[in-house]
């Protein structure tokens, strides 16, 4: 599901040479390998959600299957259709949160900007449980350690991030390829044999709980959203086909339409004559999987292969969150670190908080697919919606030719999944949509907050206006603190001597005895600079220090306190070295208005 | 186990008013109030270390309780006369540290330092796993969650030494009084009663699966030797008495002997008596005290009471070994960090290294005390026999009259612990002493190492060697990185223009439409400074900034960056500000040899 920001993510993140953008475009072909990922591999826990949903009702409730994927597909018609226009209008891509913000203003923007958030997050935990529960089926002595399973993805997915890897669209076409024609193998195959599936797993005993009725066809459908997650994609990725772009991104629309709505159906009619039914310890996927290729070589290379397209699920968000985290904090609606690269070309900011936060979920659930998916869908049918009503609203201010027709196409898609929305929300809300109805307004309001910060910050630092000049000081003073005698000292006062009008030196000491020591050596050096001692008789070496400095600072000059510091060559022996004058550092950055100057004195060990 | 250091530990925090020591300090009885609490608490877990040593071959065995107790008070008789010695030969106490480097040089002294820290940090563990099964033979339910117990007391008490309490001994004297008044009277009235103990707990069956050997009565031996720990603490103290002080704290020495001696042989002879087996749930003690006193009030009140009491034994290791990390600091022994006392009294390193060490040992025993008993007693002894053997050496070398009898009584308790230390160590070393028998010397080789390290520093630095003049600059240059028009750059380049002779802006942006802005609005102000627009093709802000300062430190001037920060009024929105100029500063402190000064401009908000 990467969503929203799909464009920026899939650029290469080491800068193009001229012109190497267009040249290397992509073909609608290419385009479906790379940006399908999201919304194919959902077919790995959507037509699964669908059975757990309807189970309750008993094995022969499993029959719904097929005409609840029906309604689905056709969701997912109208959304395609829907999305061919968002191309169009929106060529340059830019995802909800961009569309949210030129057509619907700013507070549709952060809804949109909040919805983005939170299914990032969850693309990241659903992908990885789900990559985990295939897995398991492949080997079941991991099913008992999926969280830990999950966890150490995550660390992977993360330090490679943090790396910052020049990932390539093209390095995704191999798996995604493999995947399709894995699955639709499957779908084939089985239609082909006969006899019922091969049984893997354990028997998951079938109580039924409750009668088939609407309230269980309706989750069932909502459950089954999921799978829709990610056809959005393509919309947000336009600029990176090749010319016409516009063109291609529409073909590539209608093909991952075509290829979704295929596997799901294809899927559906397998579970409906088979009978499939929960069992313990592998998926529905899997389940399918072995009665097709059997429990040989091939079972386990698609078990495998959906896990990779999982995963790789999973990175795409490592590649839109911390993009739209940059934006949202260009925009001043969180803290401006997370716009903040520095050695590497990775908002790393963003990829450690997109990591903490699927791993606070992963942890929450327990790392189970079934517990998070409520939680899922809601998200991306707001952004869904979001997009749709822009465009109306688009329509209706453009009034283009045929612009009804257009209007009445993206209002279908827009009421239909506002249904879908509002399905989702009332079946799924106590089992897990709460905590998305509640953090999405919390996040809208902390975005809120934090721009309303910034622009009062501006405002204080008369951001827009011309200052006065500025201000001339009565010299310069630098207080430089000495410990001992040294070369480091030496280096010191050099530095200071060039800075300050006037350079003073000021060591701290509570034994008479080192302090006659300490002035006698002083005395010998000569270095044309007093030195002030200040006592400290409860032997601490920040305060005196302070209490002196603010004295300083009374007058109208300009005083500054330089600070040398030792490097050591190898960074191991940094805990050995420099702490006092870093403590005093903050203390003074705390306490005083003075500048605080940190000097380096390299060792050679 | 006050070990080394209680006399620092004792004293108030709170520097004390002049005079206000001597007229303050403890009589023989406030002394062994104050100072017996480490000794004497370990009659909670001692006893019932001989009695799980010994039911290995059957409750049969049970009956060696009172002669091994016996010879463990011959032991206890030994060190009570040999550290009689101590104290008057160490008047200034300072313990096994201080003495081993006056009497022994530097091995011993790292030796002694090793295995003190390793004392400290199991004294804690020890403490507060004892104290939990305490609790827990009080409250059953709490029996469940031991660790959990144990990881809140460890939490609370570094809480509390953060924030550093004024403690006073006077406060440990209620406690320590109300202590041995029960532990006497379980004694008392568990001989008065003649019939067996009230059954507590849970019946444990007992499988004899070793005959009752030498092997066993060693090992049941070397486990009731934990009962000896913190015998050393009053020699350690001497100061903290009331004139003559090393009479006083002599006699107290030879009371906390005879209380020590009296508890350990009456609950021997209790044990014997009513043949106390190990019960599940509670300890021995308790077992002990529930037949004195019966299981009403008077039970839950004792319990309570030693659960108290060695909590306050685990806090004196709070008191003391921070304080002996600030001496290794001060000996350049470990890394000056620990030396460091900031805005409160309180060496906060090491409070947080010991709560750390130990909450990793509670953690790996799982707070099982009686995994942790074979780790501990190993370095008390090697304390114990480094203070015997330095006083052996000193009546060698001092020779005053009657030495050789002095020293034939220090040698006697030499050989006596060093014996002792064997045994423990050969009989335990599966069962854990082999985790001390690793981090003694290994603790020993940092400790050496890092004073190497110090030492070529300081040669390095030219320590003690008068340096060479100041070098003398071609004048300086300040750069001030600039980001807009601003307040914020009206304040910095005030400062930068008190402090360079000459002074240039510096600004960095990818974007031709921005710089435009920036380089009108900085001609409309005309604060009489150049700007200097460097180019970021890549997005990054920090490196062309480094690159720009590198070009400019290549001529012969002091060059100084200028970096002004936005401070708020609230700590919460400091996320929100500064941290592109920090990053700055720290990638400039890395790559460069600039000076890096930082301007604090404090928002009103």
């Amino acid at each position: 599901m990467a969503y929203g920001l799909a464009r920026r993510e899939l650029r290469p993140r080491v800068p193009l040479r001229p012109g190497e953008g267009d040249k290397h475009g992509l073909t609608s072909l290419q385009g479906l390998a790379a940006l399908s990922l999201d919304a194919l591999s959902s077919v790995a826990y959507g037509p699964e959600a669908i059975v757990l949903a309807l189970v309750v009702a008993g094995t022969g409730a499993l029959t719904a299957t097929l005409p609840i994927t029906l309604a689905i597909t056709f969701l997912l018609a109208a959304l395609v259709v829907s999305y061919g226009q968002v191309i169009a209008v929106h060529p340059d891509g830019g995802g909800a949160y961009a569309v949210a913000k030129t057509d619907l203003g700013g507070t549709a923007s952060l809804l949109a900007a909040a919805s983005l958030v939170v299914d990032y997050v969850l693309t990241v935990a659903v992908s990885l449980a789900a990559g985990a529960d295939a897995l398991a089926s492949a080997f079941p002595a991991l099913g008992r350690d999926k969280l830990l399973v999950c966890l150490i993805g995550l660390a992977l997915l993360t330090a490679v991030n943090l790396r910052g890897i020049a990932e390539s669209a093209r390095v995704l076409m191999l798996p995604t390829l493999l995947f399709i024609v894995s699955i639709l193998g499957v779908i084939l195959l089985g239609l082909l044999r006969s006899h019922p599936v091969a049984l893997v797993g354990t028997d998951r005993p079938v109580h039924a709980t409750e009668a088939l009725g609407a309230l269980v066809v309706l989750k069932a459908f909502s459950s089954g959203c999921s799978a829709l997650t990610g056809v959005e994609a393509i919309a947000n990725a336009v600029p990176t086909f090749r010319p016409p772009s516009v063109r291609r991104a529409q073909r590539t629309e209608l093909m991952l339409g075509a290829l979704l709505g295929v596997m799901l159906i294809g899927l559906a009619v397998l579970i409906h004559r088979d009978h499939v039914a929960p069992r313990d310890g592998v998926t529905v996927l899997a389940q399918l999987t072995a009665g097709a290729y059997g429990t040989g070589w091939p079972y386990y290379v698609t078990n495998l292969l959906v896990t990779l397209v999982l995963a790789l699920a999973a990175n795409t968000s490592f590649g839109g969150l911390p993009v739209l985290m940059s934006l949202l904090a260009r925009d001043h609606r969180l803290p401006h670190l997370f716009g903040l690269r520095a050695e590497r070309p990775v908002y790393r900011y963003g990829v450690v908080a997109l990591a903490l936060l699927a791993a606070l979920l992963l942890v929450a659930t327990d790392a189970d697919t079934h517990r998070l998916l409520p939680l899922f869908a809601i998200g991306v049918f707001i952004g869904f919606t979001l997009s749709q009503a822009g465009l109306v609203r688009h329509w209706a201010t453009q009034r283009p030719p045929g612009w009804k027709r257009r209007a009445l196409i993206n209002g279908t898609g827009a009421v239909l999944t506002t249904l879908a929305g509002v399905i989702l929300l009332l079946t799924k809300f106590l089992g897990g949509a709460w905590v998305v109805v509640l953090a999405v307004p919390l996040l809208m309001l902390l975005f809120a907050r934090i721009q309303r910060y910034y622009t009062a910050v501006g405002r204080e630092l008369g951001l827009g206006r011309t200052p006065d000049p500025p201000p001339r000081h009565l010299g310069s003073l630098v207080i430089v603190p000495i410990g001992e005698v040294s070369k480091l000292a030496r280096h010191a006062l050099g530095a200071a001597l060039a800075l300050g009008d006037e350079v003073v030196a000021v060591a701290v000491h509570a034994d008479p005895a080192r302090v006659r020591a300490l002035e006698e050596a002083w005395e010998r050096w000569n270095p044309g600079v007093r030195l002030d001692i200040v006592n400290s008789p409860h032997r601490s070496l920040v305060q005196p220090v302070v209490d002196y400095v603010q004295r300083a600072a009374e007058g109208g000059r300009q005083v500054a306190v330089l600070i040398p510091e030792v490097e050591p060559v190898h960074r191991r022996y940094e805990i050995l070295q420099n702490q006092r004058g870093l403590l005093l550092a903050t203390v003074l950055r705390a306490r005083t208005d003075v500048v605080v100057c940190l000097l380096p004195y390299r060792l050679k060990l």
